[in-house]
């Protein structure tokens, strides 16, 4: 299975635009029903399922999201990206993220890759 | 089983510097012995093994490399990052490559994201 690196890009930029917009749900229903998120890696949690997923999501809701694409990587069925997010105007966080997708083009994996040194605050 | 960040990208930096000095064998030895490596992702081939890995390395003794770390995110014990790699002064890549060590260090699996678009001729 494989996709074109324009279509793997769109993929992102919806997940990216559907995060800034803040409903938790709207962006858990690009994920896969068995997926996994692990945000930040090495956290020591991996959340499984759409469910849990929705839960992760819901901590953002209320704040003032913003999402930049910086730099993106396609491979296959999966994706290498960059990007800055802002929380409230008061912080800035650029990720490295690494995405699967299934034939439908739902999120199966989602790892980001940040600490404490990729955070600004603003 | 977890790293601190500046401890990962020495693993990286030392990744990088050895790729350029162009032994395979050396680079090579940095793997694990039962490590894993695809690159590109996607590209259909996973290489398994340091013997297996030394031979994909191989391909790029005797050219000109020079490597340069541009973004580096850690987490756990896996890195991720952007990098620009040039070979024979005619070609320059900007890979992110996610990377996963074991407890000495070694690198147990190495995944590299790029295509053609991110390939400039110089």
């Amino acid at each position: 299975m494989s996709f074109e690196p324009d279509v793997l890009q769109g993929f992102v930029q919806r997940y990216l635009d559907t995060a800034a917009r803040g409903n938790a749900d709207d962006v858990a229903a690009l994920y896969a029903e068995d997926a996994t998120l692990e945000d930040p890696v090495g956290g020591g949690e991996v959340h499984i399922g759409r469910q849990a997923i929705a839960g992760f999501y819901k901590v953002m809701e209320g704040a003032e999201v913003t999402t930049e694409l910086l730099s993106f990587r396609a491979g296959g069925h999966e994706a290498a990206f960059m990007f800055a997010i802002t929380v409230g105007g008061a912080m800035r966080i650029e990720p490295i993220e690494v995405m699967t997708f299934d034939g439908d083009g739902m999120i199966t994996s989602m790892k980001a890759y940040w600490g404490p040194q990729n955070v600004t605050q603003l």
